[in-house]
């Protein structure tokens, strides 16, 4: 998908929503758990009661790798009934040495057809670009992430005071561009997504933390946005899991309508 | 596994080699290609042939991941049939926040049996100590590794002149202890092995990069070895690819025999 028909979807559904799907054995619904493949069945019913308000979906890959080959044929499921206008992301913070990364981007983006990957920076520049050789596919690589172990190394300043995240976004942006690289950006500290923007005016960003997490779409908006929308807003558990009885599917369906709503207002604002 | 059984091994076989299971559809013997299996046919006659000289096996997941499915299922059965005295690493290079780390963590030790799995360690502590919550299992964190790209990031020093992957080292030693948790240290650079081995006396290094990517064993163990021998030293495609004929896993025994009596010497050297 390029960029340009991301944000016609995003203007269409006047929604920047990622639903995060990670389908866990023991938070789905009791009656689905009969289901010949209950995570599929699962993520099935979400998908369809959600795709009105959604522009992305983002499976995580730990969810599905935790049930074994199986799990790997769910996913492969899960993939191939995601309408083609929306976004997908396989959330898999994968990145090894080249030969190896090149590896990873075949499973996901030529066996699973994912848009996107996340990836993790630790390996540098041969651990990353195998994955933006592909045509119309995307890294959406960790910069700033929302856990509290973020804390640990993607802040510690360099000699020149900068913090390891902006020696992150502003190496990376030699290997790609705004048309296949996205970064992830966590919502739990507002105030620095305003600095993220400055270094990356034109990439999007994927913005994970909002809702159970504590972090604030009001000042992701604020703060994030460009001119292009710019921002994926990732919600999973606040949506999949709003209820666990048998309207589950429609419980998701009215927080996802919910986060619509006010991303319109937001996009509305800035836009 | 526990310390001490590893090192009985190493003393027992006179050896810390690792070999690594990297198998390429691409590259294996023209013959295999017609078996029902043929990563795992190829990955049991290496393994078989091997096995009287190896103290750790390593199957980079990727290579597995990347055939779908029926990878999973390969590196299900490779793991069952490999010795177990043998120590066994997913080389897997996860890491995500708390609870999903928690599933990863699961996948490699619980659905597959691993002794221990690889970590990146760039999302900070939430994301690498769920994997050291299980008994006898082990977290191999990337420090230093032996990649092009390592100079990206894992060299950027701090205000106090320290590099990132020093930072990684003392850091992690809050989280886990020399019973349950390795490092990544690329042979690349012989002289830093020195370095690292000052901040991590008591941990084994998992040293990726002799052979193919130009490191020297001499440097690995002259710098690296400690009281309990702490290095496990891989080669992969200078072992599995030796030959590509039907001769392939005989060729492998030869390699892996090579750096089993040079490894002999080093421990009767340093231990």
């Amino acid at each position: 998908m390029t960029k340009g028909e991301l944000f016609a979807e995003i203007q269409k559904k006047s929604s920047f929503l990622c639903v995060g799907l990670d389908p866990d054995l023991d938070k789905i619904p009791t009656h689905l758990k009969t289901e010949k493949d209950p995570i599929f069945s699962f993520c099935k019913a979400i998908i369809e009661e959600t795709a009105d308000f959604a522009v992305a979906y983002k499976p995580n890959i730990a969810f599905f790798e935790a049930l074994g080959p199986r799990g790997w044929e769910s996913l492969q499921k899960v993939v191939e009934i995601i309408p083609k206008e929306i976004f997908t992301i396989a959330d898999a913070k994968r990145g090894d040495i080249g030969n190896t990364s090149k590896l990873y981007a075949k499973a996901f983006f030529e066996q699973m057809n994912f848009d996107s990957v996340t990836v993790a920076p630790y390996m540098g520049a041969d651990s990353v670009t195998p994955f933006l050789e592909f045509e119309d596919k995307w890294v959406i690589l960790l910069a700033l992430t929302s856990n509290a172990g973020s804390m640990d190394f993607q802040l510690i300043r360099d000699e020149n005071g900068k913090p390891l995240y902006q020696s992150v976004l502003e190496k990376s942006q030699e290997w790609g561009s705004p048309e296949n690289l996205m970064y992830v950006v966590g919502a739990t500290r507002g105030e620095l997504i305003g600095e993220v923007r400055k270094i990356a005016p034109e990439n999007f960003f994927l913005v994970p933390g909002v809702g159970a997490q504590g972090g604030s779409l009001a000042d992701v908006a604020k703060y994030g946005m460009n001119s292009s929308c710019g921002l994926l807003v990732n919600s999973s558990r606040g949506i999949i899991y709003a209820s666990d009885g048998k309207d589950f599917a429609k419980a998701a369906r009215q927080e996802a309508k919910k986060l619509q709503l006010e991303m319109e207002s937001f996009l509305e604002l800035y836009l």
